[in-house]
């Protein structure tokens, strides 16, 4: 077999809780309409899912939660179980803690041992080298079924003290734009009827010399007290370079696969916010493919969003649609995406 | 070609500053000679690297700063530079920032740009599961040249406020067990003459119902006042398992490779603490090995270690030579190994 023929046989994914939306997030900041305004107009996201009760504080759901619930759903889309998975792969920017990976923690909660796991450290371009180290290890053929893995929990950088009113705009978009998630795929190398070819995949550092657009610090016990910011974006860096970005990756995933634009039938564009997948879709115009979309109502839920577009783009695919998937990572500029025909 | 017959064609490796004894160590926090005592008696470790300044507190080397020298090293080594590398893969547990993965940072540093890199999140199996990666992707050709790194850097945990009076022997083992450093190696789908065969590899996870034995646990500006301790070993269920962990990685890799015992001529053991890694060699038995460890000088440095004794076996090796490398990460109990031929 060649390493284009490696199969997605189901995806499953997993929100916390309700969805928030602007309204409920401006009565729990005490923020007004036209903040509310304001944040549909320029961000256009209309709610998103969160880990933390935002009356209470508390954490109700981790990524290894949100993961194990995805998994469930995925091996379940499979019609398989954990004892029959022999390689997990996980992306993620933040894991609930650095050891152990928490790849390994929803490993053991889906009954999955004695086989190899990997956790890629990525923003937004994770799910897709989690993809990317799956299919490599079911070519070799040292595995035979993958449960692929993404997502991402903020809770440690949502602090729900914030005064709005004192942040400039560049650090109060942080408050509205993320939301938590998680996502999961099984990956066979058999070549099952019905299923769907993961065809190719491109990840790319195109960081040279370049500031990262978007920078997510940790603390340690030693050091927790320090006064440098956790979380910085240079959203001038991100509007510029993002469209041009995605527009490239469409560009080379459709030369290598020799693909053209009219071939596509389900487009899963990056989904940054609301606005911003409005203003990146208009520039890659794809003639005839359908957009997928979740961003307006589950926020960027980073890594975990690939595999909500997945799911639905799965749902939706008839024997011979095609569909491309495109991730962009602003932190030190990554390119990645994804191409799939069902068979 | 066979995926075991990737090459490594060199290694490099970065300690922070001088070695720091453990009467530098006792000094430093108004320890008696009874402590320094104890440390060599129990944990058997002299020294250590790190990057924190022990008297201004002032941080000298980020993961990024080794990791970049670790990978001049190797391309002189191998006698490239960064425009030849079209991969890198980095492990570690302790990334500078969780965005940008500290692969990008130090890709782009050393000149390298426009190619997939992938950060594996991992304690000690870290630097096993970047080989391993970077092998499947060399061996699916869409990559020729491979820069694999690994490092850890603990200044984020290292509290120079600390009171060891006060603290459990549990918590006070932690200060002296632990150092700073990294390492890399260049690796090729080139069978180069001359250079050494990565023949097999092993990466398990083996934590089914099992307690992690190691937490690093990271904090967000959300939460960085939490209570929770940073770090959590259970040292009683490291020294029992590791060393019997070990032994089966031991017999798993000579039974894949049908090697004998009096075949391995390199015996690169698990390197946690000079008394743990003796009580590893012990029970391992090869009777006609030489023991390639460094833990007693660089303290345990993480995902650094297996490329520190990689560098020092790479010298040592002729042709016909063979060696064996075992890590174990005692956080959600991960054993992984990897086997070297010189050809």
């Amino acid at each position: 077999m060649d390493i284009s023929d490696i199969r997605i046989l189901s995806a499953g994914t997993a929100l916390p809780g309700h969805p928030i939306d602007n309204a409920a997030l401006a009565r729990r900041f005490r923020m007004d309409s036209v903040w509310e305004q304001w944040v549909d107009a320029f961000v256009g996201t209309r709610s998103r899912h969160l880990s933390v009760d935002l009356q209470t504080g508390e954490v109700r759901q981790t990524l290894a939660d949100l993961a194990v619930t995805a998994g469930h759903r995925a091996l379940a889309g499979a019609g398989i179980d954990g004892a029959d998975i022999d390689l997990v792969v996980m992306g993620t920017a933040t894991p609930d803690t650095l050891m152990p990976a928490t790849v390994n923690v929803v490993a053991d909660r889906l009954g999955i041992d004695g086989v190899p796991t990997y956790q890629l450290q990525s923003g937004c371009a994770g799910a897709v080298q989690a993809l990317d180290v799956a299919r490599h290890m079911l070519w070799a053929g040292g595995s035979r079924t993958a449960l692929v893995l993404a997502g991402d929990v903020s809770t440690k950088y949502f602090d729900l003290d914030l005064d709005l009113r004192k942040l400039p705009p560049a650090e109060l978009v942080n408050v509205v734009l993320f939301g938590d998630g998680a996502g999961a795929a099984v990956l066979t190398s058999d070549p099952v009827p019905g299923s769907t070819a993961l065809r190719g995949l491109l990840n790319r550092l195109t960081g040279k010399d370049r500031a990262p657009g978007h920078v997510l610090d940790w603390f340690g016990p030693a050091d927790r007290l320090s006064e440098r910011p956790g979380a910085r974006e240079d959203f001038k860096a991100i509007e510029q370079h993002v469209p041009a970005m995605a527009a490239e990756v469409l560009a080379e995933l459709l030369d290598r696969l020799a693909w053209r634009p009219t071939d596509v039938d389900y487009l899963l564009p990056p989904q940054l916010s609301g606005r911003m997948t409005a203003r990146i879709v208009e520039q890659l115009a794809l003639p005839v493919a359908t957009e997928i979309s979740c961003v307006e109502e589950t926020g960027n839920n980073g890594n975990a969003l690939p595999f909500l577009q997945l799911e639905r783009v799965l749902a939706k695919m008839a024997p011979g649609d095609r569909a491309l998937g495109i991730a962009i990572e602003s932190s030190k500029w990554i390119k990645s995406g994804f191409a799939l025909e069902r068979v």
